[in-house]
């Protein structure tokens, strides 16, 4: 079920049944010669709209930009200041929170994201410290390739060049949905090296294309497909799992 | 052009023969028994995609929670408060800055967005005007009902009861983009009543079900096809005449 | 009644029979070659200061700053930034809530200042709408011009060259209630150009003395008091409304 | 000369002949049963006025509402927090510093604003202390009755009960500009208290009448003129010094 | 008794004895030739950690950087703006009155944190003074060598030359704790000159060796030792008055 | 060698030799019956001390208060809201950036410390990447524990029942360097259970006495001697190793 596609008298009958809520979260960013900018908005849009539609728990709109200054050397990638993003998240969780939510899943599909969405966990839960009053929510973040036996599943798939940035997989999971917009680039080198990064200048002199680690010309619709089966009933089962939990 | 789903190399390219981006902008929020909680960001987003897709212009992912505070006491409703929007605009825009685009063009779905889209260019423009610098950019926005000749077609198509809030239009608009979310719901009043709202409660006692002057059961798929390729074709050439403008 | 000229009792006693506010809030920028730097901070603080003597209506202290970034290549504008002045409108707005006032009536000099004003209204009821709770006071804003009657008075005052920034009629105004401000001063064109704005660099290439769409070489202090007197008793009947309204 | 009642050609002329500016700072807050609430910005606005028309200094229009927590259990005082005043300051000197102005002389009328002032004058430099940049610009701060020779004549004319709110002294500068709104209000006691406070609460449980240690019952329009001529030619000499120091 | 050096439950029990905590604040910033950076942390630091173990009064890790913006010409000052300095303050507040204290003494070190500290102060009442609450705690704050007697035993021990920057008493405080760090520097001047400052550039150029008005070349321990021990007596007879004061 | 002990005139020879700073950053914040409330800032301040008298690496002052929210049902616990921490690091890394540091290493001591630290690292960066300006200097943080090596001594030392907060290893160093601040409290259970959090209610109620999967009672002085020798010469060559890169 896909909040922005349902009318607000079926999320008042939602809430009867489950108090939990997906978020997706991602970002606008570089993904190499062949990736989608939107590729880490996409992976956790992607898995968690099949998985609202195969079990019913209620997906919100996506987190589409984020946390991501180093990608700013290759055109196309916007980026929020951490201080905006945990703003802008105190907003959605307030918003929801109102209504009744308590449990909020935030689906996450770039690492960068981790820091700035932990801080704002931290931010939202301070008042209620500060106050001595119990917080009546939980909020809780995973990222896609984190869920059970997702990794594992791309490994498979891609046991050589399956990176870190502009991965084979979330590749792959953008192609099995918009296989319109599937790209085929030759990488040079087939591999991209691995490293640290520090400020936008910094990642595009140590990353020429963007990638870290990764050979993504082995993504297809097809291997995507497998990925995002393996993720769908993965979330479901975690989604479910921290809904009941404590209720 | 969707930047989502395009590599940074197609955005490099883009560059070179044009400096505008179109940003559709709406909010999360009611939109009364049978339309949408994402109606005011998939209206522009779906008529920018038919755009860019026409016409090769480049269209950002969509900014899709807004203003939408006196919406809240309707379930699924999210609001940014308007000094995160006006921050989280900032980075938007700084970001596109950032790679050379001169002209950014929100194009927007929600009327509660403008006071702090207009604020937000103000804010954006405010360091250069304090420091006696030209600013090299040109930031717009523009309602999709307010593009030339798309109101007329609205009222032709629904001359009683479009209304202005959870109009027969957008709901229309949203049905056409997405037959399955087609909602049959019996309007009571058949036709909600107009007026002013303050804060979220205030709204819901003023407007029962959310609606302000509309009759939605009116929306169909193919009524708001007809509205989508009007509006397509005249954001085409209002973007056009915008990128094109003092360059 | 003015606030500032008014000792607390006063005021304690007020509050007993009314629950409204008049503030003038305007803004001080150029205007042109013979127009005040204050003209937009005096006409509402002129206007209501009439209206406050003769109807007992209580007036605050003018909110004398706001949003003029595209004024600054002219010297002598100050500016706040819109988020500045969102938050300084939420501590005035706050202390005379405390106070008991619930309904605040801006009654405004700025075309400039609308979306921050807007921006600042939602800003203050978003915490009511998302804690479920019925705010407690109504926020309006009305410019000047706007008031019933008013602009027609103008019109037939200054059928040609009133003009859309460094109006005949605001110089006018000023010129009734500041005789000796008034400066004599050949403009050049007669009547000057038309058109749109972004930052203070293009302000000024465009619109070479300040003025836009106007000759206010017209305006005389009798003219002024005319207006002045219209816009009086119009704004008595639109404040007392308002105050009188949901009470 | 008063900025808000000169057309910006009227600047551009005096910035070539000094780089100095007066700006009258305040607050809006309860001075006792006879005293104007808006005694604080009143005086310095008043005794610059005179002292701008005697002598040719530019002064700025008056920052009305200052720091003023501490009055709000009584009807009618505004207050900013002081993070919102620091932020207010940062426009007003940043506008002002586009022009050309190199000393800016905040003339103030509020013990309460001091630390708020001193804190934002560190705010400012801070930027061009961290950049290894010379600041171009110079900002001071003086109460009126901190002025060489002002406090020597105000406790002649009051030799007791001066006191340290509401004042004899600044009560006396408010009649003499507006003898329209002089109150004769019976003291009990006479003479207020002295002490500290806290919060607003604290203030009204210790300073039942709002008054700290003054009796401003023997204040007059004519005493009042005396301490104003005073304080003018201090005034003049004062910021004569500073705007030619350095320079 | 040293908060950092306790375990929560002795906290937990001073608490039902005394609802009092001193607070040391300071700075990092440059001290002169022969002066420790850290100088203004350390003082009162020394003097609360002597009169804490003598008395039992509870001492607060030391706030340890503070407003320095105009030392920063010197290598190894540290600063915070001074709206950071007021937020950082009000969560230190916050944290402690959520335990129950009731008086937080601020316990300085630097003349440059005042401003900061009481517009800290106002911010944290203003909420309690907004919402017609009493606010349950009070806020104070003493530099040590305004404490009753230290003045008057730093002129005997230093009757020449003490100063008001890098103060002949200030190094020695710190001397007589970290004996280790005494620095012997021949001054040149012998005292440096008095003077204002305004941002960084300008305080190196009018003190270039960011002494002012002292010869710290008089410290020694043991001059030190007699200053910590009259400061530490006269802090824990303050800070019991204060803690005793309304309770 | 420590910053706060060294005069500016140091530090700027410092500088000749070396761009590199390490600082200790930590928490005040509960850690259990026996533990110090300062046990996570005092664990980095005590092995970068070591490490810099050892070593002439130039060691800041302590950043003793960081986010400590979950703990605040625990007395004395003292936290800063995230986006305060991430403020205040801005302005510590601004400062030493001014004076030529271009390694910047955090030492860590508190695991709720990294988001807010990673959001501040992003949040420094961001202005140089959207500027498309090669930012000058790298940040860099490091938990003590995770230097290479230490982890293994303090699992040698303590083979079971280190556990994840209040643990063994932390007492320890705190009574190697305090070993007046030794308590002798019988833990119960004798090892705590383990668990996740979230806001302070919810924390207290799961972890009674503040332990996570710890027994501290096995803390010694000469334990933690073991520890702080080891981490003191893993930082040396790591912060030497980070100091050197790419200069």
């Amino acid at each position: 079920m896909q909040l922005h596609q349902a009318a607000w008298p079926e999320i008042e009958d939602y809430l009867k049944r489950s108090k939990g809520i997906v978020v997706p979260i991602g970002s606008t960013e570089q993904h190499g010669p062949n990736g989608l900018l939107g590729t880490d908005a996409l992976c956790p849009e992607i898995i968690a709209r099949e998985a609202g539609d195969a079990s019913g728990i209620l997906v919100a709109p996506t987190f589409n930009v984020g946390n991501a200054q180093h990608h700013l050397s290759f055109p196309g990638t916007i980026t929020l200041r951490p201080s905006t993003m945990i703003a802008a998240l105190q907003d959605w969780i307030d918003s929801l929170v109102r209504h009744g939510f308590e449990r909020i899943y935030f689906f996450n599909g770039h690492g960068g994201n981790i820091p700035s969405l932990q801080a704002a966990f931290s931010e939202s839960y301070a008042p209620w410290s500060l106050r001595d009053e119990a917080c009546p929510y939980v909020l809780k973040s995973c990222n896609w390739w984190d869920l059970p036996g997702v990794m594992k599943t791309c490994r498979e798939i891609f046991p050589v060049g399956d990176g870190s940035h502009a991965t084979a997989s979330e590749v792959a999971v953008t192609y099995y949905a918009y296989p319109d917009s599937v790209k085929h680039v030759e990488m040079n080198p087939k591999i991209a090296p691995e490293g640290d990064f520090t400020d936008a200048d910094n990642y595009r002199k140590t990353f020429a294309d963007g990638r870290i680690g990764s050979d993504p010309a082995q993504a297809t619709p097809e291997k995507g497909e497998v990925i995002v089966k393996a993720a769908r009933d993965s979330l479901i089962a975690e989604a479910n799992a921290f809904f009941g939990a404590n209720q």
